[in-house]
């Protein structure tokens, strides 16, 4: 299975080297048995383990089977769980698995949920600084 | 870069989610601008950055660099450094760095060295079990 992703992932891991974490991406992380995420990153206090989407507008779906196996690496790891978005000519914006839209088979981000997420600053536990 | 060794660390994968750590290969490990192990694993209280190292037969030489890229992650992550060996028809075996022989341009694990090294259950902490 090619990975269509990985320009989007190696963006997001150049963005939280900046911002002070050490990130990996994780190899073959839509094929292997065991649950993993796309990125996983620490910066000594906190861990994340992190799945990665872009889209080209709202909302995002996402399955009861990606936020499982999210739960899943991060309860053995000891990592919070984090969902990455990238939309176009937007910041990264981060959301916890509790924060998503619930749907009949799973969850989505619209466009209320979206102005919630937060930014790359609240990740690292500072007070968020509005920029745009 | 084609990565050689990436059957071994799937093995390693196996053998520490067996024994209670996620644990995820690094994709371009070799590759990547930022420093990196080729596995980072944890289960909730420790974190292991691993270096993953095959050899049909000992000494296993060790460049500066390869130590150095270790620990940048690691201090960064949050991690413990590990380097990993397989010889043929033996279990894994683990390494810190401060445990490893110097040599005038690097490092080394020789056969004293090696007879020393940590087994899968030292690293969870529990008390060695001699099964050999």
């Amino acid at each position: 299975m090619k990975r269509k992703g990985s320009r989007f992932e190696r963006d997001l891991i150049e963005e939280l080297w900046k911002n002070g974490f050490a990130a990996i991406r994780v190899a073959g992380s839509g094929v292997s048995h065991f649950p993993c995420p796309d990125i996983v990153a620490g910066d000594g206090k906190r861990f994340f383990a992190i799945e990665v989407k872009m889209r080209s507008s709202l909302p995002l779906y996402l399955t009861e089977e990606e936020i499982e196996k999210l739960r899943r690496f991060s309860e053995v790891f000891g990592a919070e769980e984090i969902i990455a978005l990238k939309l176009p000519r937007k910041k990264w914006r981060f959301f916890k698995p509790e924060e998503l839209g619930e749907t009949s088979k799973g969850y989505r981000i619209d466009d209320d949920i979206y102005a919630k997420g937060k930014d790359i600053f609240d990740l690292k536990g500072l007070k968020q600084i509005k920029l745009e």
